[in-house]
């Protein structure tokens, strides 16, 4: 089964990630806990091509085709045996981030960068998207103590671009409400945690 | 004006291209004579993933998004800026190479290739392309002197790939006959080169 986690920054989504991992190999499934690039060599080199970049001129277009590249070589060396293998594969962020930052913010078009993905991916969606849902002010105070800095030090672009970011989101969790559960990610991490355990052995029971 | 050359390996093409861009600066023209990756940073790393990864575990469809990314990037930082000033610009393989070694010789499917290379290029077609129509037999012995011992290395697989490029190739130049406009390169070079020029300075006319 193919479980991936998505949302904004600043959304817990990493630290109740781990802590489902954790648990679940506790309770004896066989998981692969992955992100990309995965430590894949090409993805990560790809990777590093996107990152070495930053704030030069990579094209934003590019920059898409990239990220769909990386996603497809991590798909293949990674995520497709283990799911062959019969191993749950929780993977933080995929299809929709690309959706919602490179289709959205980046305002390339969420259906541009589903088909370049669906091309990538062969059309390989998730069996199951937890997306923790909180707004972009909470999302990004809670990425410092110091709450009142980071606000300030938000201009104006970048808070249109959290905006987007969230906005196109919602708009993705909309067109797949099968596949993708929306959990209220502004309440305590103890809460948030509970609530995607809960939605994950369900689904896991369904299978069995 | 943006004019491309395509064609099989030893199809002749790069020495004519080479002739081409001589005799038109001769001329006067203003000309950028590029290929991919085009000696923009980023692109030339993209085509080293590419490459470095050759014969390893590089997916063809990783492989297909990078040329696109590569090709995009070439674009936007070369091939744009020079048409935005008014110059020729004569570039050795564009779209075309991707649709007959990626989607046909590969097997991906023209359709998919076309597409991804359409988000790529933003619907950036050549104005003119010139297409090198050689079979692969002759192409592949013109790159040896020593024809036989080339005509023996080609196993069974390797042969069937040059045929496959070949064979899209020219449905490819069904796909396009108002653009690409395909030239006899079992010809001499003279003869060739003879061709192409005329093609080219009757589309320049045309212009003026």
């Amino acid at each position: 089964m193919f479980i991936t986690f998505e949302g904004p920054d600043g959304s817990g989504k990493s630290t109740i990630i781990k802590k489902l991992y954790e648990e679940l190999v506790k309770e004896g499934y066989d998981i692969l806990l992955t992100r990309e690039p995965g430590g894949t060599p090409i993805s990560e080199k790809i990777r590093d091509i996107i990152l070495d970049n930053n704030n030069t001129n990579l094209d934003y277009r590019t920059e898409a085709l990239l990220y769909a590249a990386s996603r497809r070589q991590h798909l293949v060396e990674k995520i497709w045996p283990a799911l062959k293998r019969g191993e749950i594969v929780l993977c933080d962020r995929y299809l929709d981030s690309s959706l919602a930052y490179q289709g959205g913010a980046r305002k390339l078009g969420i259906k541009n960068i589903l088909d370049i993905n669906l091309f990538a991916t062969e059309k390989t969606y998730p069996d199951l998207t937890i997306f923790f849902d909180v707004s972009p002010e909470v999302g990004l105070s809670r990425l410092s103590h110091d709450k009142k800095r980071i606000a300030d030090r938000l201009d104006n672009e970048t808070s249109n671009f959290h905006d987007s970011v969230y906005k196109t989101f919602l708009e993705v969790c909309d067109m797949y409400p099968e596949r993708i559960i929306k959990i209220d990610a502004s309440k305590s991490i103890d809460e948030v945690y509970n609530e995607a355990y809960t939605i994950i052995k369900k689904k896991l029971d369904e299978l069995h």
